[in-house]
């Protein structure tokens, strides 16, 4: 198995050079959810019309949480991202509201870590808005499911 | 059920107002964890020693990440934060590292989101330290075990 | 008439020193507008329910840029915000978006330049919102109009 | 007329996909004005000599919100700016200061956003030097008036 | 000789509990210099009146780096700073730039970081704006020559 | 000997226009160091396997410092960093640490700032995590020794 290569031969952290790689197009993937009472789900499903529109502020979170991503991650290069979109999909089932976030860029690495970025970032803000009615969601299933556009080909979750 | 705080009666969503409430020492604890194949798991448990600390920088950028809440968080208000700490456990039944965050303040407002954001981000940064090795990784479980010091009393996760 | 409080008796810029000044009650509230034409007017107004809610998005940034003013206002204090709405109102007559907003904090200095980047932000938002059709909105109007809590007394704008 | 772009067929915020845009050189000049008191516009202009150099600080203000363009307006896209200018006028016609700022970029999207976020920033700023003696001040008349080197072609002002 | 607070009893980083710890009046003071060529110098200290206000330039840093210091230094408080100003002073004998920051606040941590980081932040923007006409500079004599307000009582440098 | 380039020809401050210059691969070193009591220099020397890994937080910090350089020094252009690599050796005969950062990117400027602001940022962090047992400590030594890529050639401190 390969040796972590955010670590030099001597163990040290450093942000690996990648001046050498050529700059591609790029796309990555995450999903993620929030699990939640019943009753906070329906407050949330139905707010858009009356209440206030919880999966419109934790998609904007998101979108902006994926800009800060280079800010949060200490070994992350900056990027100039291409393209950031979030899906916010109340699912009966959980229940609670089932995320994915699509980032691309024009650049030397991929953007995995901005799309699991967008999705915590929404996923923490849907928790915030509706943290004073049920303090016991949760938030989880944070993975990426698709990247593609670099050397390492593409890759999609099973 | 009580109606979502971060919108007004017109459904529209703002900082809710706290200039009355008291200023009162609080503490709050989230967990969380991320996922990974045996061999992922046995590079970073191993790896303090010989190859790199990939806990210690996840837990540096866990406590950097708390500082960040308000600005990641459309809604939160801004705190000053008096602790951060964070315990990163690797655990065999898993496989993979369970985390943990306390944060304290003295101020207005709870400190959970700043909790849940510490967790969050170490775990996104243990992601990103192991991803050239394991992209099929996961992060869940992250929620409130602890909140303590506001009006609504001491909450407990079951 | 006074001197500029923001230069020492040399003319040299510096944050003014506000510790001995009382921490208290304060609220600062200012407003502005982006005209615009009678099309792009129409498309906002009506966008809520079907095209995207271009005033739910400018809300949230004004809320979010109030939060960043010590950032941008290079001699402004950090500041705890206990309070931060804003109203986004259609106007025919301009035709365009009158931007209302109001901060509050417990603290040493006054919140009114919070207030204003919080409208800034947000007329800038509008305006990049809408700017694939039109590119001559002007944003306009930007002043304090209430200001209470500190040493000098309430203001309120003619 | 156009839809906004800004918002998926379903009327969903997202940062507009601009991945298949060519890199290109790009311009775009804004302006504003902060219109204040005769007292407090002689107190700025004679100001530099003696007293402390307003315009000197909102400039610098300007150019550094620039570079906090996409951390502010929530769609829009992370840009290597390649060029900053601000001019900050005396006009006592007004009487106040009137500002233009020029930026330029080699890049996939425009940088209107850029220019009109230095005239405020500045603007703000001019604002907030002068607020202790003039309360009254208005910030007004902030447009764009040249976008060059896009698609779109070149715009000016009427 | 006391342990490393920063680390708790198993050497793990955090950011130190000072719930506990009284609000008190805080100041602090921290100098260094730039350290350049006589042609350099000399450039600069005429430039004012002529050429450009180098010290203002790099004052203004200074005081916005004082803000950031939290966001820069991994396990800083966040603190309400309540007064910045700098002292850049061309002393012939170096040749170069001297630098005094001085910082207050009324908070739990002292100011001694927010000094020392409002230094270094006017250094290397003084070493910024005149590096085109000579690298060599040296930044240099960066320590901390006054801290009061604390449990600690009172330091001053030798 | 040339003129300062960060400003026009009336002296006023600018982000000057690389937009015509290439995009290259550039690197650029830069070192310093932080100069302590002997005891303090035991305690961080011994420290990473008993009490804390003082080197190992700052050279995190480092990293993260490079990035956000052009948040800090007014007129820097953002760029996008492909390496950042710091070593923080314990050198004796300081007694201190030894601290240099290097740095790359492909683009228009050179990056020595970014290399500057990764040794100030580390050092101020090693000062930080020993300031509790040594207020004395001293920051000094910080030059660029090596520059290159660009259209001025290469610079090697002597």
């Amino acid at each position: 198995m390969a040796d972590l290569t955010h670590f030099d031969a001597d163990g040290r952290a450093h942000m690996v050079d990648v001046s050498d790689k050529p700059s591609t197009d790029r796309i990555a993937q995450a999903e993620g959810f929030v699990r939640m009472a019943e009753e906070t789900f329906a407050l949330i499903r139905d707010g858009k019309a009356k209440k206030g529109d919880v999966l419109g502020v934790a998609r904007l979170a998101g979108i902006m949480g994926a800009k800060k991503t280079a800010d949060l991650i200490p070994l992350c290069h900056p990027l100039p991202i291409t393209k950031v979109a979030l899906d916010l999909t109340p699912d009966e089932t959980l229940p609670g509201i089932r995320i994915k976030a699509t980032v691309k860029t024009t650049g030397q690495t991929g953007v995995e870590m901005e799309a699991l970025t967008a999705v915590t970032t929404a996923a923490l803000t849907v928790y915030d808005m509706a943290k004073a009615v049920d303090r016991a969601m949760e938030i989880g299933g944070i993975r990426v499911i698709l990247k593609d556009g670099g050397k390492s080909g593409r890759y999609e979750a099973a």
